[in-house]
């Protein structure tokens, strides 16, 4: 292990239909990390971002949606080869918007929280940020009216 | 344990002296959480502001020094009675200024990394943070020239 890694932040967004399904996005094949697993839309916090403007505009890149971030849902750590994640997770709201994916991804499905925790194909950390957020959040969703 | 209790993030910066050693500040006997013991410059990130800005902001309230804000030192998590606390440390760099404390702290004081890891009356996320940035951090401080 590389004990000097910098750290970086990056933001992610949970989305969900009317259903309550969570949006998640495929990774590309020639993706640099977790090529073909499925992902949460999000990523880097540029530095003179706020962390809701950095996740608003990610994603708007990766799905072309405009949400409005509401409370922080979660925060899951990671370590790839160069640098170690501090991952923040919003919580994006409720969206009827069509997805348009950029190159980052080749696919997008909803998911239930049910299947999603039980899914081989996602990054380990976003199996432990939904496994620590179905804790949370024991109560049936509710879509609003 | 409060399963819903909001995550909020917090800014702490490291800052050295030209020893090496670490500014603390000693919390007011009348703050609401850990009062009376030693804490790093730092507090909650406002929903405008970029980290750095945040860290900038409340190093400069509690101490009256300007600081460049570096790479993310380290990160740790807590919980408080109402809230779960990310908390994101900077290394905040070297420091010949004067220090000008707030309401918020008593008291402030220099020191070295081996003192900090033994002390008691550090709140236990900052004893893991130092922990941690010990075993990253294993070669001898050098000050800058």
């Amino acid at each position: 292990m590389n004990l000097e890694k910098p750290y970086i932040i990056s933001v992610y967004a949970i989305l969900r239909n009317e259903k309550g399904e969570f949006l998640l996005l495929r990774r590309s094949e020639n993706s640099r990390t977790n090529p073909g697993k499925w992902d949460l839309p999000g990523g880097k916090v540029n530095p003179e971002e706020s962390l809701k403007e950095a996740v608003i505009r990610e994603v708007w890149e990766e799905t072309g949606i405009s949400i409005v971030p509401g409370e922080i849902a979660g925060e899951v750590n990671f370590e790839l080869p160069e640098k170690k994640v501090i991952a923040v997770v919003f919580n994006g709201g409720y969206v009827i918007a069509d997805i348009k994916l950029s190159y980052e991804h080749m696919e997008y499905a909803w998911f239930s929280l049910e299947h999603i925790l039980k899914m081989d194909m996602l990054p380990v950390y976003f199996r432990i940020f939904f496994g620590r957020f179905s804790l949370e959040n024991k109560k049936p969703y509710e879509p609003p009216i």
